[in-house]
């Protein structure tokens, strides 16, 4: 049985596809020159042509008259509108939110934070992250009429409270659909689609205060059936380990988090490398992946043990089918989670749903425009 | 940066199903009703109908000339044709292969299989297979002039050299490119796709001389960076084990395939259990599947086996924040990598690839065909 709204669904989106790459690669054209460069129907780009207009992402620049030889009516030019804010990334930490702002053309044109009360709730941290939007949106001389989508990360395990008001806030603020999940999971997107090592099978591990994770299948975040994938901090490497705070004992978080290896000696180091080695060897055998990445605080006041982490991985994987995936610390920084909720908003986008893993998001160009912190 | 080749190649794909989609909900249909059905240019639809009927997928049935009122010349009526195999899905066994072709409904009509000596070559294998496809298509009024894709599983280890072999000789006899990959990830495959237990993410596993096993991740097979994804045979359970055939020592496989197993006394089976559910207790913390399917001769002659594994699973992941998935034994029998065969190359067919997961073949029907085995 086929899925005929799905189809059309889709071919919809791949119709605005067409029209926004057309007027990416062609710059300003007449609605003539998109229906020659598109192949569709004049009755289609009408339709579609109006609804971007409509949403503001595409604006009439001009009309065709200075470059005209034939008689009749000078025609409009449209162009995509670079003052667009298309897509928002945020990152809802402990004490501040960071956030990041695409244009049309997937680039990120913004990203700032602004901290809050650790105390403070999310009516407040919201109104914050909001505030900040207009403001750097104000700046940039951007607008949010064709806004597209919209991902938010929030702290803890996945599919917490808040979640639910988190997307009700942000979506009452900016009239869009909101995904929330996991920051930890987003900082994973964004390490995956990191340019120079960009990866489609990805692994990131995050050892902190807590132990989590994201798993990168095919370019994306994968969810899972409850979308809680990634809970590597809960799998059991200690038969009769310490009592962990999920109830089970020898979790990887009461081994490897950082609570247990900021003053650890070079034999307790060793044992954790082995416990995360073992973990990321299992998970390396069934995902084939050709990156891992690890980040949070173990890494970044323990660097001494990744390569640690590594000859473990490589001892557990070792006559494996498949190659050596690298094993790397995180790079991405401060606003890794607010880039990889950009870069999620963007794969969530029903624009782009069905155009597989091949749009991806030049996050990295902002660092030569001006970041406001 | 837009990938405009991806997208025109999308919307021919998916103008394509939308006329496969109108053609099938409509019964026969005339041009006219056809560009009114599916909203594309007569431009577009003649072009797209034009290569459907030279492929042979779509047939001239009849005019309208009964059902016409106005004056003009009679419209022709175009149909799907039912006799087209559009899929075929084979298994290559150490001793046999299976067969399985679906019609243009992605419907089993069709599913065989037949012998030969575990010595014979590749060359003499396929042409077991092709002579079998070739008498079962005339059977049951078959052709394959619109076979829009193939795959076959072959036994071992993923990316063998057989894998080049196969393809080749199996693309020349079709004139189709061909999909070959592990028979065991094939049945995993099929296994998720059982109708009435039908899941997007899960885990089958394969205890039998060997131990391997299949990743589904969205409806989809899971291949990784090197195509080896699922091999949970080689993850290592005891430091200090057995030594494995892959070199390393306490692989999955010395504990828990059947030489391990096939006379082990409760304890023994409790012990492999106990393996079973650690591998699996990881799989399921940084997956999130919903379904874990164990296969193979474990299973099959040893079944006490899954519920000490069920429960060593629910054991290891004790206060996740997802359900429980359901653990359960396979039961798709001999025809699961044919059948696994047949889904993966619907999923691999360009006409189907921008069709996120929402097209599943009805492979359950075939039991109420006729079988020729």
């Amino acid at each position: 049985m086929t899925d005929h709204l799905g189809v059309l669904a889709l071919t919809r989106r791949t119709h605005e596809m067409r029209v926004l790459a057309a007027l990416r690669s062609r710059g300003p054209s007449s609605r003539a020159q998109l229906a020659e460069a598109t192949r569709l129907s004049r009755t289609t780009l009408s339709e579609i042509v109006a609804d971007l207009v409509g949403r503001g992402a595409v604006v009439v620049t001009d009309t065709d008259a200075a470059q005209r030889r034939g008689s009749g009516r000078p025609a409009a030019l449209l162009a995509l509108d670079p003052g667009s804010a298309q897509f928002l990334g945020l990152d809802f930490g402990h004490r501040r939110v960071a956030l990041a702002i695409a244009d049309p053309s997937h680039e990120v044109v913004a990203q700032a934070e602004v901290s809050y009360d650790e105390g403070s709730g999310w009516d407040e941290r919201v109104e914050r992250a909001v505030a900040l939007a207009r403001r750097l949106a104000k700046e940039h001389h951007l607008h949010f009429g064709a806004l597209q989508g919209m991902a938010a990360g929030v702290t803890g395990r996945s599919r917490t409270a808040a979640e639910p008001v988190v997307a009700r806030l942000l979506a009452e603020a900016f009239d869009v659909d909101v995904t929330v999940d996991n920051n930890v999971r987003f900082a994973g997107l964004a390490e995956a689609s990191e340019r120079g090592s960009r990866s489609s099978h990805a692994i990131y591990l995050h050892l902190s205060d807590g132990v989590g994770g994201a798993v990168v299948v095919d370019g994306r975040l994968h969810q899972g059936a409850d979308r809680v994938a990634g809970e590597f901090g809960h799998v059991v490497v200690r038969a009769d380990g310490e009592l962990c705070r999920c109830g089970k004992r020898g979790c990887l978080e009461t081994v490897a988090g950082i609570e247990a290896l900021a003053e650890a000696d070079p034999v307790q180091l060793g044992r954790a490398a082995d416990a995360v080695g073992t973990v990321l060897g299992a998970a390396v055998m069934i995902l084939n992946p050709d990156l891992i990445v690890v980040g949070g605080r173990v890494p970044a006041e323990r660097p001494e043990i990744l390569p640690l982490i590594e000859s473990a991985v490589h001892e557990g994987t070792a006559g494996s089918a498949g190659s050596r995936p690298e094993v790397r610390a995180a790079v991405c920084g401060p606003f890794a989670g607010a880039r990889g909720s950009l870069i999620a908003a963007i794969h969530e986008s029903p624009l782009l749903a069905g155009y597989d893993g091949t749009v991806f998001p030049t996050v990295q160009r902002e660092t030569s425009r001006r970041a406001i912190g």
